[in-house]
């Protein structure tokens, strides 16, 4: 049975990956040129910036999902098939938006940037379904989920009034709630079998930590890199640099204190370390001092271990949830108290006309998230539902968290 | 027998090694000064370049070569050593032949940029190699092969009126071919007893793959650093970017495809992966739309994934070649496809006086490209020679891939 | 009796982290504030700078502590837990030491990267203690090294005329000598029963080497970022990377000599690789030719060699000191040549007005080296008495070296 879905994935996946590439190229064929060389000026500036966010999606994001034992090829490969294919279509989508009517597509380097950011948001899911889907569900899930952010994005900045930046920064909370969404569809009982080939290994941490360590770096030229103003990506990259210092912290130390005999779990570590960097995320504009980034990286931080340590067992006891690299408390709850901030921060600066505005000034600020958290619900559902199909040949249960049902191996029986 | 080997190099490296540093150093001391302050301007804008090249020369190059599960510390340290041997010997004569009627060469950035560039050259062919030599060839090597490389790059700038930057992006056919020969060289039926130490293992390629990212990541920066317009840097960045987008693309769907089981190979994709970038390199002044990089990146990946699959054992079988790292698949091939790529798209572009021309327009054409290739196999094969000779005395057969060789290692007995 | 210690580490640890970090964010709630917009001009300028230190404080430093078999959880997350409390507590000491009587310290980028720097000194210290110590004591360790460190800084401004960029040089010399004072407090005979789990191990080992080649490709930042002129930090770039090419050809070559079958030790390796880049620190602005740094890196390089081979053994013999990742040979020593250089190329390039001053003169140009020294000799030699205190449960001599007194490891028995 095994070799049966291994066969079949020989001609699905290339079939399905190149029709799609090929796909592409006639897209960027009729619809895209480049910007003719007198625009050209900006990117030296922005090069940098572009780097920065390639390091943390390639390096960071990839190894961050290797913690698996036995996973942790899949983990880092899939993350670049899946980051290649989704920053194509995500400049697709994002040319067409604004340029419906002109013909030609311009491609210049901001465009690229918000291409990887959005297809980011796959990278961040991708962590929840990770080791039960294959490369096959994994192309689809790029396709919808893309699609759904861009739309997400595109109604925020139409019908809200939303900023660009502002509504980029809700990647958090879209895509670690579309990825538990996947997961949710994508779990069963049979799961609980596999729970030998999940625990991680020393060497596999390692990378994770490299993963960590190179998102921890270079989060201040994530949540920077949208802003137009000199001023305002100095302040985001202060607020993010105080807010990831304090989530360290709180990592290390209060991941010891949640355990019986005081020992620090690493997995505590990767999750909460970057907690600071998402949750201050979508308010760094309204934080005028850095007293208030530190606090809120370390509230990030311990919510991100007490759910770590919380919501695992009880998620999958009661709705059967498995969220393999728990995205939920890596990157849901930091954002949603992300948000939170934001609307108080808002109410707080904000000149109070009327008291009587304040609920619906709530309604207004929360509108943003709300959409961001229900597009990412409803869409995981539908992706899930859809991955579901047998058309896809999903792994069973049995090669579930396991390199060796996609990669060709040394005939080392040891492994590491 | 393997200590005496020992034993005699413990003498030889450090006697080769500080007899040829203090050369350089005496040279440096007669030859080369620091350009006076009022030159000084454009340091800040050439830094990040020069940094990133660094990384790809020493992060990315290093962990690539360090797949082999018994090899990996030789990989990584034997390529730092011949890149800082390299660059040295690279600015002296790089200065020597643009200055060599003034008495000092000016030591400036561009120039440091050029000689890690040149320097690569050794880094590329000794995947080739890897594992068969010891560090006294090496250092032979590096010396031949800068030399070789900048000389026929001397002979394009002058004879062939080609420009720096088309030059240097021949660095990949140079390099290829050149380590191809030396191996061929080295080559012999004692290798195939070495099997059982090529065999990669998990941990090792999970550093190669390391290495692949930092090289996937930092490409544009290699393809766009000698150019001199900022419109040319940017075409030359986004060109880069497609070509890799659609390479990684096509590296895991192709993978699997040439596998029996459907099982996608970790070595094809160190290889794949980076073949778009090989190829758009010398052209990409003349790809004026995202499509031909995108096809170009596809048609690479495929041409590396089939030479990975069908060369070595092909051209073990006939001509006795034994090239450890696959250079040839991963470099020589992607970069022949972008050199017919150079003359195709020159072609297309050209104004078509008489059509009469088109014949010797070709050989013009193709006349870097074959004196480069040329120059690298003749140049390997004498390389080849040299290092045959007793006196470097080379590693017996038996010590072949094997840190043991050249490492003190710790007691544990259990590898990794 | 272990499991004891656990327990209280439970309390202990976030209790004292909590509250450091609370205050903390209480006197950057009272002291603290962001610039106003009209003076954030120079941030995309030096925003490149405070990444790659950032990389080489948290990656570098971090990874090259990664070097014991089983510690390298502990060495890269402890680093960055220290770094995050460092940075924190240097820019405070530092506000008030320049805007005392202001109310308000100003947060820009070049007090976060001096602030970064001064943090940098206490991972440097740590490598001496590695595996020897708690994290709580870790936490006294920083606050009192970067205070005084900051405060021999402020001496070397104040009254002995030196400029910002030239103290914080005595970084290596600083950070060396505190680490071997602190480590000599806390050497016993116990700490001989530990050598099995002293041991490198092949994972382990290129974890470091990851680390060494980071801080060997960025240390030109480093030695560059304080550095106001243009020309200066051009100089600066030279100089370091030049000799940093010299040392790692001298580490490799004279690592085989020292061994007595002519084997390299990747210890050496790590080691050697950086001292040109310490050797060439504080003399850069003095060094007016390429060939002067080759030869501090050359001499840096065998320095260190000599040192990591021969005093180990001879400092725990007589003294009993143990210097867990030989900080002494690595920084100490290369830190003491370029010292010296200093001197001496400042004499040479003296106007001599009177030949009888130069004693005199060579007394003043040696004295900020020896204040750094002895401060960080007084300095560690307190610290280390401090931290022997009962108060804050010391790890048993059993425990040293081992993860699993601080982490929650899965059950897999083998690790690697």
């Amino acid at each position: 049975m095994g070799s049966k879905y291994q066969k079949s994935l020989r001609i699905s996946l290339p079939f399905w990956a190149l029709i799609l590439e090929i796909a592409l190229i006639l897209v960027f064929f009729f619809f895209t040129s480049y910007e003719t060389p007198s625009k050209k000026l900006k990117l030296l500036k922005t090069y940098p910036a572009f780097q920065d966010i390639n390091v943390m999606a390639v390096l960071g994001l990839g190894f961050l999902n290797a913690s698996l034992r036995r996973y942790t090829w899949s983990g880092v490969a899939f993350n670049l098939f899946t980051l290649a294919l989704g920053v194509q279509w995500a400049i697709i989508l994002d040319g067409f938006q604004f340029s419906f009517f002109s013909r030609k597509i311009p491609i210049n380097i901001q465009r690229i940037i918000l291409g990887t950011m959005s297809a980011m948001s796959v990278l961040i899911s991708s962590g929840a379904i990770l080791g039960k889907v294959n490369l096959v569900q994994m192309i689809v899930m790029t396709l919808l989920e893309v699609t759904v952010f861009r739309g997400a994005m595109m109604l925020t900045l139409n019908f809200l009034d939303g900023k660009e930046y502002e509504s980029m920064m809700q990647i958090h909370v879209f895509g670690a709630y579309f990825g538990v969404a996947v997961a949710w569809c994508l779990s069963g009982p049979e799961l609980n079998a596999a729970k030998e080939k999940e625990r991680r290994a020393t060497t596999s941490s390692l990378f994770t930590t490299l993963g960590t360590l190179f998102l921890w770096i270079f989060w201040p030229t994530f949540n920077s890199a949208l802003l137009d103003q000199p001023s305002e990506k100095e302040t985001a990259v202060y607020n993010t640099y105080y807010a990831l210092a304090a989530s360290s912290v709180a990592a290390m130390s209060l991941s010891a204190a949640t355990h019986s005999d005081g020992k620090i779990s690493m997995t505590h570590v990767h999750r909460a370390t970057l907690a600071g960097g998402v949750a201050v995320g979508v308010a760094t504009n309204l934080i005028y001092s850095p007293w208030i980034a530190m606090v809120l990286g370390l509230l990030a931080g311990m919510i991100s271990i007490i759910g770590a340590k919380c919501l695992p067992e009880c998620l999958n006891r009661t709705i059967g949830l498995h969220d393999t690299c728990e995205v939920h408390s890596t990157f849901g709850l930091p954002a949603l108290l992300g948000g939170l901030t934001y609307i108080m921060l808002e109410i707080e600066q904000a000149s109070w006309a009327s008291f009587s505005g304040v609920g619906f000034q709530v309604l207004v600020l929360a509108s943003p998230l709300s959409l961001f958290m229900a597009m990412g619900l409803v869409g995981g559902v539908l992706t899930g539902v859809i991955l579901r199909l047998n058309l896809w040949k999903a792994p069973p249960a049995a090669k579930y968290f396991d390199d060796q049902a996609f990669w060709e191996f040394p005939h080392l029986a040891v492994g590491f």
